[in-house]
């Protein structure tokens, strides 16, 4: 993509009301844009991040067997009373013109058990596995946080049915390690720790996946025995770690960036989702429930991921591999840009062109704004040499590298 | 995927509210999950479908330089007032926990224009051509024909924004030809015509796409010397054809699957959009806009492409290109369709594989139903002969082809 065409700029001004680091270099650096508060717009280059986390998190849902579908956002009133739901605050509600009663989805356990019952009938018919990224909205009464609290936000919500609490167990640790995959190639997987919180009703334990970062808003226990957390409401509750049992704990600020959750049977007897066993018996079905936010999680990489000058991109989500610059006004510079360019694409790989008619000082402060992984310069100083400058983001120096050698470079 | 996997099954039963052809197919093929009136669930053969049309759109969107991004579905009543579209019925409201109004999008010129204001200045900053894929909501006071008239719909909306009426012009054509390029992928191209509408205040017309069908609601007026067609307000305003002045045409039924609109001025003057021209002199933008429904159109093309036995999906949007059916319980049928699903899969074939214990009468008629293009068929006889059974959907014969043969019969 030519910035020339791209038209989308930077922002040189901080806006005012921004309260915190990844919100005002996802709003300064053209990713994202307000549109009221806790109500965002992803511009060309954040939509581009937002699909690579998504795809991510798509890859490791189909790895563990679970199937993609798409739920509704508008649920009608009935749906929701059968739980008691209906009346929880944090739900947008609407009268539509058929004279009934909607609401708008933050959350699909009570739509999802009533389509698996339509579906299942006998063991045969489980284990089932389904999952959606789709846009949920929370009324909240304060947004804030950027992407970290919002009204409109991407969710992925898997659910899972089982015949017994054994095979639950199994798979709950099954995406239990597949969350940790996809937080490893988001580049988080070093800074997230598995945090127990309450199960509520039915079970002991839920777990958070909390990211350790001092502008976090949660306070987590991290239990220096084991490689896990505890959160607040369980400390309160129990005082040691559920897995040693001792009470060696740092205390630290962290963002929640998922959750697991063993349902049992809460939404299944509300639904009345029921299975025939192999002796044609009539027993509950039991559910799990394990929620991602790629949105929140966009937020949160670049709260871990940043510097002075901007953002620092992991590899997997950054909009494109490469910020090729044209420096000066001379024709050549721009001739052996523009090959570069063409031959990078030609290769698949994806490249942001700043071939605007712009200082070497903006260009340089705009690519460690926006965060790309790799830098390339082109100017008449590297011309002479057969050459461009590579830097990687986050990386001091900027070295000399042959144009021949410069795919090679960058791939490793 | 294995249908002993998949587990989502088809239905023997007709829903009894479906009220059309495509909505009855799709219910019953499994691919679509009704949970309210209007409001579908995209179950995950379905959800193939539908992000298959989905990326065909932006292909076509991305090969005339339009840029994706994605606008929120929470709007707050002060974009709206200023166009004075806040009052009209069609949009969902709702108020906030922070005491707001909110509205949810139905179209998006009210976000789109003060956007694009943030980032418009001069005409270099032209021309701007963005667009969404993204979940929209109507307030049907009455929702019907399954897929093609809904409450909560998937939509392609693209906005361009110019310096003068001739740069619009210029870029209004190629928008329409890109939509022909996407009617011909989805195999709608030949039965699906330009019709003239209605322009509004700023033009003279606007342009629907039509699909010819009888099960269609709208009625076209099909010129039988031009290759296009005519709304019933344009006929009932100026009787004769636009392009050649005469009345010789043609009444037909017709489902309307998107729409191009020249906006002029009428956004940018509400929210004070301007430019300034190379004269340093400010000018208002002007601006196109171009609706596509992916869902609706899911609807429209089963409309067209079915039979007495269910759906005829067109290649490039069958959810599987394959559909691989094992007949009988012998071990050696099921390690031979076996081999030849793990193959096929290998060289990157989707195939959906019938490996469950049913009938072969079963197993045929799901088939037909679920309207995959090639059914491959594995049996006692067809091993015999090294081969397998191979039938395209909509042909009526099936011919024994060499197991090594195949995946040069299905590519071709």
């Amino acid at each position: 993509m030519k910035q020339s065409e791209q038209k989308i700029p930077t922002l040189k001004e901080t806006p005012k009301d921004a309260d915190n680091i990844s919100s005002t270099l996802l709003l300064r650096g053209g990713f994202i844009d307000k549109l009221s508060s806790g109500v965002y717009t992803f511009l060309p280059l954040g939509y581009r991040v937002l699909q690579k986390i998504e795809n991510i998190v798509r890859e490791e849902m189909n790895a563990i067997e679970a199937q993609e579908l798409l739920m509704p956002a508008l649920h009608l009133r009935d749906y929701w009373s059968k739980t008691g739901r209906w009346d929880l605050d944090v739900m947008f509600k609407t009268r539509g013109a058929d004279n009934k009663e909607y609401g708008f989805g933050w959350t699909h356990e009570e739509i999802i058990t009533p389509i698996a019952k339509r579906y299942i009938d006998s063991y045969r018919d489980l284990p089932l596995y389904l999952y959606q990224i789709q846009t949920k909205f929370r009324n909240e009464v304060r947004a804030k946080s950027g992407l970290l609290r919002t009204r409109e936000f991407s969710m992925k919500d898997l659910y899972s049915f089982h015949v017994d609490q054994e095979d639950l167990d199994n798979y709950y640790n099954r995406v239990r390690d597949a969350y940790f995959n996809i937080y490893k190639r988001l580049g988080m997987g070093d800074q997230t720790v598995l945090t127990y919180s309450s199960g509520g009703d039915f079970s002991k334990y839920s777990h958070e996946f909390q990211t350790i970062t001092e502008s976090g808003e949660d306070q987590i226990y991290f239990c220096k025995e084991c490689n896990i957390a505890v959160n607040k409401e369980i400390i309160e509750d129990q005082k040691v770690c559920p897995e040693c049992g001792k009470d060696n704990f740092e205390v630290k600020k962290a963002i929640e960036v998922g959750n697991i959750f063993k349902l049992g049977t809460r939404f299944s007897k509300a639904f009345n989702l029921t299975y025939l066993d192999d002796k044609g018996k009539s027993q509950e079905v039991i559910m799990g429930c394990y929620g991602f936010g790629p949105s929140r999680t966009m937020g949160a990489v670049v709260e871990i991921t940043h510097d002075e000058k901007g953002i620092i991109w992991p590899e997997s989500i950054s909009p494109f591999r490469v910020h090729l610059l044209s420096i000066g006004e001379s024709d050549k510079v721009k001739k052996q840009a523009d090959k570069i360019y063409s031959d990078l694409i030609k290769k698949g790989i994806e490249v942001l062109y700043d071939d605007r008619e712009e200082s070497a000082g903006i260009k340089f402060a705009e690519a460690d704004l926006i965060g790309i992984p790799y830098r390339v310069v082109v100017s008449e100083k590297t011309i002479g040499k057969s050459s461009v400058g590579l830097k990687k983001r986050g990386e001091k120096d900027e070295v000399l590298v042959k144009v021949s050698d410069l795919e090679k470079k960058i791939k490793s």
